[in-house]
């Protein structure tokens, strides 16, 4: 019978960064990936379709992260408000994932096809966010802009945020981004 | 010799929206199209390299538009007014393209691989509207921030407008959304 192995996809996921970061994304091969994590590649294949997924397997669960932040938001918060709550959300999951983030995007903006397939990530986001915030009772138009906005927040507070050091830096950044956008927008 | 066509690139767009609407995208054959323009199959392949160019044939003239909108705007306008000129110059391009463009929306929203092309598009937008506000000399951040607020604003008016009749209401629908959201960010 084969042993249960407890966290494979993290241990995965941090065997693939590793290897992405030393040899390259196109030079690691699915079996590096499991070698280095001591496991099978039928085991890889468990969890993730092929490498590429490795590095999206983390989108799933902002999108929950997300939506989540905005169906907790206060009763009284109001569609931008929600939209704060959701980012805050999104800050707190992040943090310990700076380094992965770092090395995902740098290996994301080397290759086109992956650059399409964050688009796409991003597109759901502001999608499943504005369905969130219509269930609030925010009517639709509404929920479309402000998710789509805190959206563009995300994608620019991001980019800011892996291009400086302090892994805790993203929730601030995210307020600072949107509250740039506010002055912007009224002056 | 070969006889000069003129406007061949427009006549085979024509003959391909008309071709796509009654016969569906899927269906209609470059063949098809180049028969229905009164043209050879050559002469469509000196414009397009296939038949899905025919519907992203428009976005080096839309980035264009919006660039030089941007551009444009009086010298003392900030970002958000520089990208509502450049928003207003592109309502101003599309308002001949109403019927075009609920066709071709419809095409695209029923092939996920057109979607992805035109996220694409969108995105670059945003990146080449941020170029052209640092050079009105606004701050990288806050040319990021309002280019990808401008896109944003772009694509929500632009799904209003093709889902109504009124050909010349793109414009208007762009000041309602950025009005909406200027109301959002500040209540």
């Amino acid at each position: 019978m084969a042993r249960w192995t407890p966290h494979a996809d993290e241990r995965l996921i941090k065997a693939a960064v590793e290897l992405f970061a030393q040899r390259g994304y196109e030079e690691t091969t699915v079996a590096d990936i499991a070698s280095r994590a001591g496991l099978t590649k039928r085991t890889f294949f468990r969890y993730f379709s092929d490498k590429r997924e490795v590095l999206f397997s983390g989108a799933q669960e902002l999108e929950l992260v997300w939506v989540r932040g905005l169906r907790e938001a206060p009763e009284d918060a109001g569609p931008v408000a929600a939209v704060e709550v959701g980012l805050e959300a999104i800050a707190e999951m992040f943090t310990e994932r700076h380094p992965f983030a770092r090395i995902r995007a740098r290996i994301i903006a080397a290759n086109p096809e992956l650059q399409e397939r964050e688009l796409i990530k991003l597109e759901k986001l502001a999608s499943a966010g504005a369905i969130a915030l219509e269930r609030r009772g925010v009517s639709a138009d509404a929920a479309a802009l402000a998710a789509r906005t805190g959206v563009g927040i995300f994608h620019l507070a991001f980019g800011r945020w892996i291009a400086q050091d302090d892994p805790g830096a993203l929730g601030r950044l995210l307020r600072e981004s949107m509250g740039e956008l506010r002055k912007l927008l009224t002056t």
